[in-house]
């Protein structure tokens, strides 16, 4: 590569997973997240972007205490033993990454966490998930449970960008992606690159929605969010079926056009790669998306102003036809 | 149809444009408007959905003076003469619509403004399009203009929600439909349903985009915004060849779950209706979507704090990793 286009391309790898089942321990796990870190550098990523929760099975689904919780599936360090290998050779191979879990704080605060790691194998960046789907309570009547709201609080870092590997990056986890507010928080720092990981039920406990829609309003989300904010976005499932719970894969690398450059096809360990090219971003971002000349924010007040939706505003006089 | 079925559902026209020649008169456009009124109340709509400037030309794409585009384009008052007839035909057949056109005021204000009709042909809301794209300087290389920052002021009545035959109705114009901010703004007031007109050229004046791409990125848009925000949209475009230069067309209604469930198939005076049924943007909003339950406001500060992109925030201490 010359000069010019190192200074634009970047390697980027998804690292999709297939099921981590209960029995699964964390060391196979961490085996399978650097044979993926392997073939990533090796396909000439500098990058890798692996699932929420990577390190365990989805245990939201399970009812449980929060102490039970703590015990099984929650990391009181990052990196600590079990994942100090992934981190070595993220050091040997000079590959940063993503990595969703559990996070315990110091305090016994419970987060769902993705830390953000350098070429260095240091990490830089934690973001905590703001957007937790699901119920706090028992719900024995549906097929399992989405207990996020039970087991983790919501992120109180809100949505920050890191300058890694001299790109500005953000991160945001599963559910997060389908709030529009999450990416523009992170457009409107520039960020240039944005990397999830995700574990998404293909049933819908609350309603009879078909299932192929699952997969479909994960790709419509990503698709517009990338455009509408002239991001790449770097996408990693944990998928197929965990003991019989199965969740969507589609893991996809999406240009800021909202093309989908590159697909996982299965629902197994799967390295996708692209090298992506920054300047594409820059382009929307000097024409159609230039913020600064065509935002309105004085009237956009209502998406900090209320939480839920409410009765419409009292009508402008003119606006009365 | 029973009472029951009567009360959440609603028989929604979208009538699209084909082109809107120099020569063609604004009476020659009232009565195609009038043809698919008539054609929308036969198929059962209480609603049609007309485009964006819907009564001349997409003008903007011609150098002018401002007092030239005023004398040419301008309504001095909605309705008037010209249009009168296709009021009447409301009246007459109890349909209500959204038209697009420009106004000027009283005061000698330019808008590019749409107006809401109820099934008495009474005009009871005004929206003006906040998102003017393209530019307002002469380009006399580009093979047309796209003058709208010259021609309009940016809308300043917000973006309301009005209640019309029982459902709260949203309106918006063209380019506002890229803009996420656009539609949170009216599902936070608890819209059901969102209406546009655009005039969408398919070549793109600033850079050498893709052609596909120009309704690849209007469909993922409103499909996306569609599932993001729980509501139904209709969106009519005026479309083919104005004078030598091409729009895109695919005018569509889409559902809360992000399908297209009626979309023109070509690029002349079409129309295309569908029987929506509101309680399917009433089952998003009360779980994957419940804005109370989910959203952050608190962490979505940058959206009315910042209007053009920026440097990333300071980081929170625990966010630095």
């Amino acid at each position: 590569m010359t000069q010019t286009s190192r200074a634009r391309k970047f390697g980027l790898a998804v690292a999709q997973m297939g099921p981590v089942h209960l029995a699964d321990s964390r060391q196979a796990v961490v085996k399978r997240l650097v044979e993926m870190l392997r073939e990533a550098a090796a396909r000439q990523a500098t990058f890798v972007v692996f699932p929420e929760l990577a390190l365990t099975t989805f245990f939201p689904r399970y009812w449980m205490t929060e102490e039970e919780a703590v015990e099984r599936y929650f990391e009181r360090a990052m990196p600590n033993a079990d994942v100090q290998p992934l981190f070595d050779a993220a050091r040997e191979l000079g590959v940063g990454f993503y990595l969703g879990y559990a996070e315990l704080t110091a305090d016994g605060r419970r987060f769902n966490t993705a830390v953000l790691v350098d070429r260095a194998a240091k990490v830089v960046g934690k973001y905590r998930k703001v957007h937790l789907p699901g119920h706090d309570d028992h719900k024995p009547d549906a097929p399992f449970q989405h207990l996020e709201k039970k087991f983790f609080e919501v992120g109180n870092l809100g949505f920050p960008v890191w300058n890694t590997q001299d790109i500005n990056v953000g991160m945001c986890i599963c559910n997060d992606r389908r709030w529009p507010e999450t990416w523009r928080s992170m457009s409107l720092q520039s960020a240039e690159l944005i990397v999830l990981g995700y574990n998404t039920p293909s049933w819908n406990i609350h309603w009879t929605e078909p299932v192929h829609l699952r997969t479909f309003h994960h790709e419509i989300v990503l698709q517009a969010s990338a455009y509408q904010n002239a991001v790449w976005i770097g996408a990693a499932a944990k998928c197929g079926s965990e003991d019989g719970f199965h969740m969507i894969g589609s893991s996809m690398i999406v240009a800021p056009s909202g093309e989908i450059v590159a697909r996982a096809s299965g629902e197994e360990d799967e390295v996708i790669t692209a090298q992506i090219d920054l300047d594409l971003g820059t382009t929307f971002r000097q024409h159609v998306f230039n913020f600064a000349k065509h935002r309105s924010p004085d009237q956009y007040r209502l998406i900090v102003e209320r939480t839920g939706a409410g009765e419409p505003l009292p009508l402008p006089p003119e606006a009365r036809g």
